[in-house]
């Protein structure tokens, strides 16, 4: 068999680079050595602020200020602080968001928040192609409240699910096996129109695309900052909730952190009037500061840049996937404005060809039963990035090598 | 005036601390530069290992390895593996004992595992003088499943308060105010024997006494990590659960990380059999990373040692104070039995004389509305500091430095 000939792919990878405005942000993080990283829809690359910005916290905040940090360093509002900086990247209002706790928990405070909305409703709707936690969380709601109904659509059709007895819509905005967008514009005013309260997922979009939670009119937003913003290992989630909506929100994850006056040490709960009432707990500091770095990062840069890079890249592994490895399926939407910033792919071998891929320095990743997903990030992913991977793709399939790898469960985190 | 003569005192405690099994522990932290740091209840000093862990975590784990690092450095595992680290210093076996989340949601998740394992009952019991956001979770499961009733205790009888409608009595070990020690034994098993499932908050007892869960046969309990443990600003909470229990509990905070088979992403959920079922999110690694540290320290230590000089350091704290400074009263028990880790004193000029301590490098913490609280870590803190703090204490008393301070608001965490 002939070698396939990447020349022409190359050549003009290098031009596409070369005129990215983004192409100077790689440099703010440490990549890993001699891979070429396409999971940062799993965990997005460390910005070398994060280092920095966790030593001094350690160094000084905790081991020289210790409990006056909490004054001096503003740790305690930190949650808030930082909710105003990742505001802009979701189309939010300062005020309006809250960082804290996981992705899971903030599911289920804003599906309460949702049925304080509509108390004289009783259904929650939400899709089976969910990440599963949501779903998980639309159970521990049920479970926690007697007399609620989930409805689950499996079809594709979820309008048809909502009526006059929906209190709570859940859905994801970017679909985490497929990467397909669904049309947030459509979705919250249909929704709304019946009289319903709509809850975004955001893990896989934040990040990658410039969303308008306000002026789609949203209620209620949820999301990660371990992925495409970069936040370390766990980093706390996030909740949105519209301004209009703030004071008759209730959730019943109601700690001393979401108290009106924390430090009066009063025996009874009463919710403070801001967003700080999606608060329960201590918050993880060192999480916290690291975090920070990955959302300073975007704070000089263009979401519609971001946008554009994302559509170019994955757009480009399409295209070159078509050409070379044409016997891998495209699952993601093959539009570029209905898919997010990752690419899905089926193939028997999917699994096996994963592993093959990361022997040779090609991080995606396996979802079962037979899906490939490579996730595209634009502040530190290059074309050039893309056609390696491709090449080192084509003659994984074309030499076989993938055949030899036995299957092993592997753990991942979406 | 003539000066007090703390010569004594100083003799005294400089043969305390050369007898003191403990003396070489304090080599293993980073004190704070000037400081005598008597306020360990709230957030205990930095472990050295914990800057080199939290280096290696970003570094390595997470610059380097990225995604690899859920199955090659255990990240998915850490809960229950640090969790397992943990389970000596509360006399729990292993499998009993899981870290994650805060110490409020903690409290939400055992309140619906009491409730789990006593569905025919109704009342949740529990004490005024708790920390305030043990009191704010059981208003938020009140809040989540109607039908349910709280009983305040408010004048110190709380076995009156259990009777047969008692499903859940949730406890406070150490009175975060008083550092009182509630008697684990006779309240577990009276609550037992009355059909009640037992919880207890660990908060201010973890890391500086014996604590036999098991020998006393609690039911559950939780506890922070970042006082006495030394886990650093908000690192994860702990939830305990006996074994006999595990089976049947059920709580509703169900995310995919306590899932019996979170990797293969089953649209329902399926709790884990084991200690895992307390977990529901992605967890903050960094964190985690820094707090193992703090663990780590005790592995070497006696539990029975540890008590011991911490009931040498209030113990001789409060002898001081009753020779020196006559004009505090005491408010935490003055048999040192009953007692914590910690000496609370009321004056009235506590909010003041606490600044002047703090200008004067003696670090303890003010509660509303005329408590000072001075926390005694054994693991860090020696005769030395108690005399030398004390000195400071009867040389601003005297000299009525205080006065001049005003009242300012100050942010304290418990």
């Amino acid at each position: 068999m002939q070698n396939p000939d990447f020349s022409a792919a190359h050549s003009a990878a290098k031009t596409l680079d070369a005129n990215d405005p983004l192409r100077d942000v790689a440099a703010q993080f440490i990549l890993p050595k001699g891979q070429i990283y396409l999971d940062g829809n799993s965990l997005g690359c460390m910005p070398k602020a994060a280092l920095t910005a966790v030593n001094e916290t350690v160094q000084n905040e905790w081991a020289q200020d210790l409990i006056t940090s909490w004054n001096k360093a503003k740790w305690f509002d930190l949650p808030t602080d930082y909710g105003d900086i990742l505001a802009p990247l979701i189309g939010a209002d300062m005020g309006e968001v809250v960082i804290s706790d996981t992705t899971s928990l903030n599911i289920y405070k804003a599906i309460f928040a949702g049925l304080s909305l509509r108390p004289d409703r009783h259904v929650i709707v939400a899709e089976a192609s969910s990440f599963p936690t949501d779903l998980y969380m639309v159970e521990g709601v049920l479970a926690s409240r007697p007399g609620l109904e989930m409805r689950l659509e499996q079809d594709g059709n979820i309008l048809d699910l909502i009526d006059k007895d929906t209190a709570v819509v859940l859905l994801n905005h970017v679909d985490y096996r497929t990467g397909k967008i669904c049309d947030m514009a459509e979705i919250t005013q249909y929704a709304q129109e019946k009289g319903a309260v709509v809850i975004w997922d955001l893990c896989h979009s934040a990040g990658n695309m410039s969303i308008d939670l306000n002026k789609n009119n949203v209620d209620l937003a949820v999301g990660c900052t371990y992925k495409y913003l970069n936040g370390g290992p766990g980093s706390p989630a996030f909740n949105f909730a519209a301004k209009r909506h703030l004071a008759a929100i209730k959730q019943p994850l109601s700690g001393w952190w979401g108290h009106a006056q924390p430090f009066e040490f009063n025996t009874e709960f009463q919710a403070d009037h801001s967003i700080r009432k999606f608060l329960c707990g201590t918050q993880p500091i060192l999480s916290f500061r690291a975090m920070k770095a990955g959302l300073d990062i975007f704070s000089t840069l263009s979401l519609s840049d971001i946008r554009a890079k994302s559509m170019a890249l994955t757009s480009q592994f399409v295209t070159l996937l078509a050409e070379f490895c044409p016997e891998l399926a495209l699952l993601s939407p093959r539009n570029a404005n209905q898919r997010g910033s990752q690419v899905s792919l089926t193939f028997h071998g999917a699994y096996p060809v994963v592993q093959a891929l990361i022997k040779r320095g090609v991080i995606g990743d396996f979802r079962m039963p037979n899906v490939m997903r490579f996730g595209f990030s634009p502040l530190y992913n290059s074309h050039a990035d893309v056609v390696k991977a491709v090449e080192i793709m084509t003659d994984i399939l074309n030499t076989k090598t993938w055949q030899e790898l036995r299957f092993q469960t592997r753990v991942a985190v979406t």
